[in-house]
């Protein structure tokens, strides 16, 4: 069965996308730690983040470098941490995370709660970035 | 004035060294999470992760995953967890953490108490894995 991340890929659930290439999209995380807590997954489905093939894994950095950039324009932060977790959905991806405080990447503290409207609205933003 | 992590690339300050080519460094945190947690640095110094250059950002993810495959050899793990905050050293770098739940990469919980020659053995394990 197809993950999560691929139906979103595929668009047969929708999401509020940030960027996409040929390879890799970015999307909002709908339980974000931050406002502007991005997720970057490639479109083919790899389970652990190592075992993506070497164009991929290659290719990914590049990628999530200018989704930092346009997430960094429009919330205000010291840096973007990245975090790779995959326990949860077996289709690698990372977590892209605007961050002040190591506790801003602590990902057993309680989500923010933003509605569907304010999760479109920021990742508008940051696409316009 | 040099960053601690460019001083250990010179070697002058000593580390548990677990793998190195011509642009990178893979030694043990001294105050790991989990048994076998790994930090990454490019030899260039660079204080944020998204600044460095191309040819480092694209290469220092194959390198990684070399030393990933090594760890998980040696420490017993679900899969190898990736985390980039840098909020305390100004010189980019990659956490590499044996994972097998999302609390085992809370930087907010107590790091593990390793002796230098515990830590030194761990080394010796991965560098032969």
């Amino acid at each position: 069965m197809a993950s999560l991340f691929t139906r979103i890929v595929r668009g047969e659930i929708p999401c509020h996308k940030v960027a996409e290439d040929d390879r890799f999209l970015a999307f909002l995380d709908i339980n974000p730690l931050r406002e502007g807590h991005t997720l970057v997954v490639p479109k083919t489905e790899v389970d652990k983040f190592f075992d993506l093939p070497e164009d991929l894994l290659v290719g990914i950095m590049p990628f999530a470098q200018g989704v930092a950039a346009k997430i960094e324009r429009v919330v205000p932060c010291d840096r973007i941490g990245i975090s790779v977790i995959g326990l949860e959905v077996p289709h690698a991806h990372m977590h892209l995370i605007p961050i002040d405080s190591v506790s801003d990447m602590d990902f057993g503290k309680p989500k923010l709660k933003l509605t569907p409207a304010q999760l479109a609205a920021i990742a508008e933003r940051i696409r316009k970035a």
